[in-house]
């Protein structure tokens, strides 16, 4: 099928809510030195996708202006000196933006090979949680078998991924969540402990359901307030990642329990890093993890699909908190939503 | 010669200012499984001793009341299974309190030889803060060669030990002082700048000597509004450790630079720590930095000594911060004196 000179992509018109979102004809663009260009089938939805829609998360240099963090489809085309997958090839990757369109271009290094057995969407779920928790909670913070992971937002993408992850390499886990509806989703997904933050205290439930010794690695999107209570429910030696501040950023915070139990306050964000950090937790992930990904032991958690087209819905899904794992968007001919 | 029954020591007779440090008699302390018994020499001053005194800082459970957290001097007794020295070898040692007495009992693993070439009160200056910078800044926060390192109090017996430690692994070493003179000592012990926090900004001489990087690792004990000026300070993947809070615990704090600069934020105390953690750190520094001190390359800078009865002085020299390197006390008899 030739590739046609232009696409449907989906643009910010002007910051602003879920209706600036706009499908516009653009160029299909050309893959670089070492990129693919892949056809678009389905591409993850996430929340710095609804902050760069608000004007708050600008994309880094030279990432496109198109939203859209990952994708799942095929390559289509090949630049100078990309070798890695064949014309055809069933890729995910993660990518610094223009997900939300039918062709995207990536570094064959960010781009992997799309597990036996997982679908298109369920493949366009993967990317930007898989990189994100691999590398903060098992790079970053260290988490070995045998130590409790407190992971904040439980039945978020980041969520249901760090629970099975964390389950899947001996952790005990624990979640946050704000619904009775959402722990039984996570322990489902089997969480050892789902505590609703509306109705108890997260410090005081880890604290007993560890015995007083509180969580080795916690992993932390909120901020505000949650950063001295991270302090209060973290073990000894413990580690704290902050990936995002849902809640703020300038709390009023005693610090002495970082000294006086060895914390380790620490955090990161994935988008502005360089091809070839992402390209070593590719490695790493299908080294370690795409095996449990072809063998059914981890998957990605599909809350909701949308069309393209409805890409204003999918945000606001996603600003609703009410769902439970990725919302991910469809795109492009009836063949490709066949994938499902 | 025969150990005495009893002992002159230093208490404190209630929390206060130096002079309720009063010497008393007591019994000379018998060395247990695995301890020996140290003829005490000379003992360190530091800035904890100063706030057990003020009664912010109690000893950790099972630790002598006397305080005192490092010594050198002569082995006279060995508790059963202490193998490791012989009856009258030379050693200093790292105490969780004791020191300011005529004899201490210490865990032998705690204990190390003294370099030769190192006089007794050179020797009782050294545990304290080379555990300390070995243990936080190499250990936590993994400074390696070509790396640039920060310190805060450089002309402090922490700071003068980091500098010469941090430049004999190969860092550039940037100090903060509190004077011309103290910059100049540092510059003198090795630090490639010396900043007076009291004409100058330590971010940005720190940023315009760093070329716009910033410092890679951070030893801070002042911390309140030093937090956030460390974090401004602070290279992406830059560590910052807290060993200290003379300036405040809980600053209003921008958090973002941890996430977006990917820093560590960390800190430890070590008196509270374990024997066995500290027999490792003991380990570490006799393979990796005995050598240096026994062939000059660092060596701990003297600032004063005071006789174990002026001890209150060897506080007010402290407290008023006009000191270079360490305050020690000289304990016993003109023979032992004759060390130095």
């Amino acid at each position: 099928m030739p590739i046609p000179a232009t696409m449907t992509a989906i643009t910010i018109s002007e910051p602003g809510g879920p209706d600036v979102l706009s499908p516009v004809q653009l160029p299909v663009p050309m893959p670089g030195t070492g990129e693919i260009l892949v056809r678009v089938r389905a591409a993850g939805v996430n929340r710095p996708d609804v902050a760069q829609r608000q004007g708050h998360y600008p994309p880094p240099p030279g990432a496109s202006e198109i939203p859209g963090l990952e994708i799942a489809g095929e390559v289509v085309a090949r630049g100078n000196g990309a070798l890695a997958f064949a014309i055809g090839d069933r890729v995910l990757a993660l990518v610094p933006g223009g997900g939300y369109a039918e062709y995207c271009v990536v570094h064959e290094t960010n781009a992997l090979p799309i597990p036996a057995g997982l679908d298109t969407v369920a493949a366009a779920g993967v990317a930007e949680t898989f990189f994100t928790v691999w590398s903060n909670v098992f790079g970053r913070a260290g988490l070995v078998a045998g130590e409790t992971l407190l992971v904040h937002g439980g039945s978020s993408g980041i969520g249901t991924t760090a629970i099975q992850l964390g389950k899947a390499f001996g952790a005990t886990v624990i979640v946050t969540v704000g619904s009775d509806a959402k722990a039984e989703a996570c322990r489902a997904l089997g969480a050892d402990l789902a505590v609703n933050y509306r109705t108890a205290d997260f410090v005081e439930a880890v604290k007993t359901f560890t015995g007083g010794n509180g969580a080795d690695v916690i992993l932390d999107m909120v901020g505000g307030d949650y950063v001295a209570r991270n302090f209060a429910a973290a073990a000894k030696d413990g580690r704290v990642v902050q990936i995002a501040f849902l809640g703020g950023t300038s709390p009023t915070l005693d610090l002495r329990p970082v000294m006086v139990k060895r914390l380790t306050y620490t955090g990161s964000t994935l988008r502005p890093r360089p091809v070839a950090f992402k390209a070593e937790v590719a490695a790493a992930l299908r080294e370690k993890v795409w095996p449990l990904l072809a063998s059914g032991t981890v998957r990605p958690v599909i809350d909701s699909t949308f069309p393209l087209r409805a890409v204003a819905d999918a945000h606001r899904r996603i600003e609703a908190s009410g769902h439970i794992g990725k919302v991910v968007l469809t795109v492009g001919d009836t063949q490709a939503t066949a994938y499902q």
